[in-house]
């Protein structure tokens, strides 16, 4: 462990148990570098690293001071889904949100899409501009099935992050972390098979168990540990399941990571029924905190766990461009890969290889981390104030999505009906959901920091919510 | 018809007629200009033309002369493949081809990528860095599922030079041909079904229908006139077969167009058993002639054929853009697209909208098909030079393949091991194939114009296969 980490250590120590409560005032940048035998610069990267974990903050010309982190607000309950394997629909609910964003002026708070104006992002476009100039065999014509070499290096050093050991042949590149999946379940599963997932869950990955021809077994999940190992060996006991899905780091749309334990257990678990795991790891690398959590992935030495992931949510959903490290699979998995598209495009490949290898990616994560996490206190804040009460919501630890439960009147189809006459969208609870539960509930994105605008939107749902309550 | 064309035609028939026999000197420009009582840049227009169409080729300081057209080779016969409907296999065969092309100095004639050497494809490139420069919503984050709306537009305005009246709104834009294709009979069929299809086929579609657990019931294939419908007809009677895939125009790996009448007369066989056709038009803009071909669905008005192509063929495979006109399954093709990658990349599908409203395209296209014209007979001289005696071939009438058919002895598995040391591959007949037919069969490319390599490698090739004959 680095210097600066072991004194930002101490200092998270000091602050969570209170030795600095919050809205205190730290030690000046030079006493502490005196007290700790330390030098300046360690000082302050070590605040530095404070402040982009939204510990502390900076008042200009005074120094660093505990931040006021807001009290974690009422969770929703576990999620208590149909008990039985189910065929998934609401398709059109799915079409309708990803088509919403449509039009100047519209906030559409449904979408998940990461936050792009920033600087950090600069070198991408560069590096961008650069291979999409290359007019060579290479750039125009040539691509390997597997991906770029040069960009499966670089996700094998950055995997290190979460624990895992991976080659980069063990790696394959895909369109988005959708292909990821769907070659994933299409490698392990057969039509008519069931599978098991985390509820809700991502849309993208009930969709494809749909177009399957699969079944999904729903388990009920916890919004701070996940997805019930309890439920989940009952229904392994029950009913044929051919694979599990699970998104366990900074779940879609929980936002909660599960303990390190629990996922150890999971593994545990799929060992004994002898299953694959399909993990979703898509917002790991949005975790507030540093380091970011391990996966399951880097518990597992038999290649039973099939690692899905992509840049859509951490760098930009344009460039369509996921991985997928699937252990035994990894044959199977090729083989739909090159059935489904073929390859991929080689530009995006080496404009997002060369941004990690210059280590922009890093960067650029320190900054949007620190930003979603400041924005999630704050968008927490304006739905205190302008929801109807008895609405519960997530804590998400990670990535940029709220998870709302408001009270049951309120029927969010009928909700987000009523907010396209005032430009504002909501991703409603069905699609995250094979037996169309979660009418009540609704995903909000907070990647675009909070502005008056995003008040004034986030106002007008909790009206309507209101007014569907007084109606029903 | 403009002018030129008027005159172009005029000149077409003299020639076919013996009027201008090969070798002959077609009269000056200023000559034929007042004969014809047309302007100097008339004539030169529709000169112009025939020589990219490979009737004429100009002579320095001398003027233009009716080229030497070579005859038509001995082509193979009609395929004859197994007369059920077969698992597909010789996956690690395409797999192998895929990875053929690696390492400097390697001939790789198996691999079917266009020429991207030209200065045609200039502006492409230029458009191409300059809309991976924009930072912007459009660019970074959104894409459409249905595709980018300006593209699609000129894709439907493309597409009336086949004869087709699309509507952007028709049209779903894919990762490449590929996506299209396995869309496509993903909505058209079930798991178990059996789809009709030419013989030889594309490998991508064969294994799509492997891994989409269908069947393939090959159909027996004419060198000129494609599938044949009589016994397309006899198969439809005994079998329960829910789609029909072809590639009726520019053949992979025959080279074929069929004729209009077959083509209507296939579209009525498919409305009186009413099931679909898959059309695959990937090589269609590379006819050598102009207009292009009309397509299936250029005679459809019920919405029955699923129009698939791209512009891996005609402009780079490294695009990895393509498009699918579904008709009646629009909205089952537009969720199997979601479900298999989302959508594609702004990047390009903003660079090629620009290329093709910019009428680069179509200059590109003249460009290439007058060189893919030239070269499909310096390769077939090639070939019948240095390959053995027996050795049959197809003749191309658009895009950039040789199919080649040896003498029985030669293994075309084993001739491409051989060859490795030697640095030469070729694509084996046997990929093309659900049931292992064509073993002594191979594709060859000629998208790069032959040079001394070329000839080389095509010598290399023929010295091996005359040897597996004579330890046969």
């Amino acid at each position: 462990m680095k210097l600066y980490e072991q004194l930002q250590e101490a200092l998270v120590k000091r602050i969570e148990q209170g030795y600095y409560p919050v809205g205190s005032k730290l030690p000046s940048i030079r006493s502490l570098s005196k007290e700790r035998e330390v030098s300046i610069s360690t000082v302050q990267e070590a605040y530095l690293r404070l402040e982009e974990n939204g510990l502390v903050e900076v008042r200009p010309k005074s120094g660093y001071y505990v931040k006021s982190r807001g009290e974690a607000p009422e969770l929703p309950e576990v999620s208590r889904p149909a008990q039985r394997p189910l065929e998934v629909s609401h398709w059109e609910q799915v079409y309708h949100l990803l088509n919403s964003a449509k039009g100047s002026g519209h906030i559409a708070l449904g979408t998940a899409s990461p936050e792009i104006n920033t600087p950090t992002l600069k070198p991408l476009l560069k590096a961008l501009t650069h291979s999409a100039g290359l007019q060579s065999e290479q750039f125009l014509n040539y691509s390997e099935i597997q991906g770029s070499e040069k960009l499966r290096k670089q996700i094998a050093r950055l995997a290190s992050d979460s624990g895992c050991k991976l080659h980069h042949d063990d790696i394959i590149i895909t369109s988005g972390c959708q292909e990821a999946l769907v070659c994933s379940l299409r490698a392990t599963t057969k039509p008519g098979d069931v599978v098991a997932t985390d509820s809700p869950s991502f849309y993208g990955s009930t969709q494809a168990i749909k177009a399957l021809g699969l079944k999904a077994m729903e388990i009920p999940t916890h919004p701070e540990t996940g997805i019930s190992l309890e439920a989940l060996e009952l229904a392994l006991e029950q009913w044929p399941i051919a694979a599990i899905q699970v998104t366990p780091t900074c779940n879609n749309p929980l936002g909660y990571t599960m303990p390190e334990s629990r996922k150890k257990e999971l593994l545990r678990l799929a060992q004994q029924y002898d299953i694959p795991i399909i993990e979703d790891d898509i917002y790991g690398d949005l975790f507030y905190k540093s380091p970011r959590p391990r996966t399951i992935k880097s518990f597992d030495d038999e290649g039973r766990v099939l690692l899905c992931s992509s840049f859509s949510k951490t760098i930009a959903y344009g460039l369509r461009l996921g991985w997928v490290a699937p252990g035994q699979c990894t044959e199977r998995v090729l083989h739909k890969k090159f059935v489904s598209t073929v390859s991929n495009p080689p530009v995006q490949q080496e404009a997002v290889a060369e941004f990690i290898a210059k280590g922009f990616y890093e960067r650029h994560l320190r900054k949007v981390r620190a930003q979603y996490h400041h924005s999630r206190d704050m968008m927490i804040d304006l739905v205190r104030r302008y929801f109807p009460e008895g609405t519960r919501m997530s804590y998400p630890e990670g990535g940029y999505l709220l998870w709302v439960e408001f009270p049951v009147a309120v029927d969010s189809i009928k909700l987000n009906k009523r907010l396209e006459a005032k430009k504002v969208s909501i991703a409603p609870g069905v699609i995250f959901s094979a037996s169309g539960k979660y009418r009540n509930f609704v995903r909000l994105s907070f990647s675009k920091k909070p502005t008056e605008e995003t008040e004034g939107a986030l106002k007008a749902i909790g009206d309507e919510a209101k007014k569907l309550i007084a109606d029903a």
